[in-house]
């Protein structure tokens, strides 16, 4: 009988392997993909692609049966040499390489449809999406989608510090959970279902549970709108608590969440960093400002009409958040108390004024990254407010089952990754800052 | 103007704040949901539910101007007292109630559905997930889903370890990945989109990126079974890695994860496994035998016949996990080199008997729990397996870039979480280790 008893030394080595090293010298074994092929005559330039960078190999014409002109980028190869200390090189040393064996090969009459060597490949979007599998092999494109990583890695590790719960809550449901229209929906075996657009009720369930609770998963909506900021699938950083004193405490929670986790980029995602030029903003010290506040002060600086009193328009954020940048050097401002009428029934109003809620939007660059706030706890309330609303409480019995047992004050929030990580980069576009985006003309890659 | 600066410090004690006091004395104030109340006539003993777990809590009577009677299950309160040890109480201490305030009630008339604060609630499956947001209180149901996010966390700081990149890919997509009619559809802006079946294309894309990529995320399966081990939602424990050797790398992978995972749950979550009663499994030496051989080895030693040569049904699944318990004392076996007409169209056939794959299963107690093997890479080889199968090329070419591009040799798995709990919990039904299931006839909770 044959035995599996786990991973095996390796027998090649990683870049970190070799500049870990006392001194880079001595023989190694480097396996990558072929980047770039810099052919000097007697010799070439070969540019490995390795998860960790680019290594930069030298093939003397002659030393194996290979003819430089034989090797293509998007070879994977194996090769073996010693670390010669080379300045120029962009690690600081280059293999010379004394063997080579070739381990995969593109197809034979293929061209590389993008200049993927390039730092910045200068092309369109559209371009870039079109050829998305292979677009991302730019080192400049693949270090969002790392540094994107760290971002969910450090929302992670904070609520853990913080004694949140992990969950895996259902994509497919029965309800619809925010209301509206802007739902997907399919047969589910002779009877109709939706893609969550949040895991709203789930998550304010499970606070019944375990307290605190989160989840970072992808949410669904079916809204008409190609905009640069809208996606019709995204990854939704949720969490929820419970026995909080008020809305207050949320925002405080996200104000150390952010603090944390542009601090683990800046320890762990060095690397990224550097290659996108990211500056970490400063989240010590937030502004946090009501909603008809807000209005007041744009309008009155930037001579502007209030034309809806209930609702934010897009340059009305861009503006609060050119006011606060301006008055306060903050990236980021909390608007609060959002008008009851925008926000969905599960939101706690404000006893000293019901027309507005416990709840907040957090503008990062002048857009809304998060919407979060407090939750109604109490059964009869929640009835109430549903009531009003014209709603059917015989269609919620399975989510006002935990009002109706007993929840403590809670409340929660959603920050949207792709748009959080668009902001930090600076982009103009979310889908530059999602993986294989999702929108309206969009299902594929 | 007012700003936010983060979460201030904590005026309420958490458990292991109190049991990490040198001494278990002193003044508390502790908050948490009344989980049971047991009335003792002049006092009565309020047991607090609590993230950490449950605090026995004194009331005497007159000691404020609540009476015991006014107090009910699913009430949630902030109670202030002073520790008094108390060797017959579950964490060795109790909290003597000198103060008490109530932070919310369940509804006035409500009955707890089911007996939450018994150990086990003797009561159906059926009647448990009608109820789940309320049967997810009780303390041994809670620690089922805490004990499967320390597999999931596990899962990844072990891949994270092993410098794979985690990717987040999409839920809706244009094609299917897995063939077969098992699949959601629905409408996307006049177009069919799909709900993954699993991120087969976009995780060995993502190798062609980062080399080693894992992610943790919901699949979605149209099954019309009904049985104890399929779920039409499940979450997939995908990785898939670059330059392997063969596809035995990835099972060397697999038996170090295991082994990571479970050296995790008994260090990080030893009380989860204590409540649970859980006998964590050796994996240092996984038996791996071909899937033909472990078909004669099964019907030899237990006298059955072979009706199907070319798949598994479920019962030789089991008596393949009995043999190897039987004869290795292990819980777990790998089968491989499954039939061709079994797998996938992008699985690597073996070069020796193109009949079989160079694939894998994972049994754990006789049950499914992994498929994986080795993809092919080469472009010219995976257009023949596809026109050999009747496939349209046109459909799978932006899969197909890929191939064309380049791609090191490489392979990977998916690994079933409720499936793992389960089988590592000895539950019969993978509902028992779903959070909120997903079958043909339950879509809510």
């Amino acid at each position: 009988m044959e035995f599996v008893t786990g991973v095996k030394e390796k027998d090649t080595h990683e870049i970190s392997d070799i500049l870990g090293r006392e001194k880079a010298e001595g023989s190694v074994r480097v396996n990558g993909a072929i980047h770039t092929i810099r052919d000097m005559g007697d010799f070439a330039f070969l540019v490995l692609r390795k998860r960790e960078g680019l290594v930069q190999c030298v093939y003397e014409e002659g030393t194996t049966d290979f003819s430089i002109k034989d090797f293509k980028e998007g070879m994977t190869v194996l090769v073996e040499g010693f670390i010669n200390e080379e300045e120029r090189a962009p690690l600081g040393f280059e293999v010379r390489i004394t063997n080579i064996t070739i381990l995969s090969e593109p197809e034979k009459d293929s061209m590389m449809p993008l200049p993927i060597s390039k730092w910045k490949m200068k092309t369109t979007l559209e371009t870039k999406l079109a050829y998305r599998p292979i677009s991302l092999r730019n080192i400049r494109e693949r270090a969002i989608f790392k540094l994107q990583e760290g971002i969910v890695r450090g929302f992670r590790e904070f609520l853990y510090s913080k004694d949140f719960t992990e969950i895996r809550t259902p994509k497919l449901v029965a309800g619809n959970a925010e209301g509206g229209a802007n739902v997907f929906k399919l047969e589910y075996f002779g009877k109709k279902a939706f893609l969550t657009q949040s895991p709203q009720f789930y998550k304010q369930t499970m606070v019944g549970v375990y307290d605190r609770v989160f989840e970072a998963a992808p949410v669904f909506r079916a809204e008409k709108h190609n905009t640069t900021r809208h996606l019709n699938e995204y990854t939704s950083l949720d969490f929820e608590m419970g026995y909080i004193k008020g809305f207050e405490d949320i925002m405080d929670m996200e104000a150390s969440l952010l603090a944390f986790i542009f601090d683990y980029l800046k320890v762990k995602y060095e690397k990224e960093i550097k290659i996108l030029d990211v500056t970490l903003p400063d989240v010590s010290k937030i502004p946090a400002v009501r909603f008809d506040d807000a209005k007041v002060l744009v309008s009155e600086k930037y001579n502007r009409k209030i034309r809806n009193p209930y609702d934010l328009e897009p340059e009305e954020e861009v503006l609060i958040g050119q006011y606060f940048k301006e008055e306060y050097d903050s990236d980021f401002v909390f608007v609060t108390h959002y008008p009851s009428k925008k926000r969905p029934f599960y939101a706690m109003d404000d006893p000293t004024d019901t027309k507005f809620t416990l709840s907040f939007d957090l503008l990062f660059k002048g857009m809304e990254i998060t919407t979060g706030g407090q939750r109604i706890h109490n059964y009869g309330e929640q009835v109430d407010k549903m009531k009003a609303r014209g709603m059917e409480i015989e269609d919620f019995s399975n989510f006002l089952m935990i009002h109706k047992h007993g929840m403590p004050p809670h409340g929660g929030l959603g920050i949207g990754l792709e748009r959080l990580t668009m902001k930090l980069l600076n982009e103009l576009n979310v889908r530059e800052t999602t993986l294989f985006p999702r929108d309206m003309s969009r299902l594929e890659p």
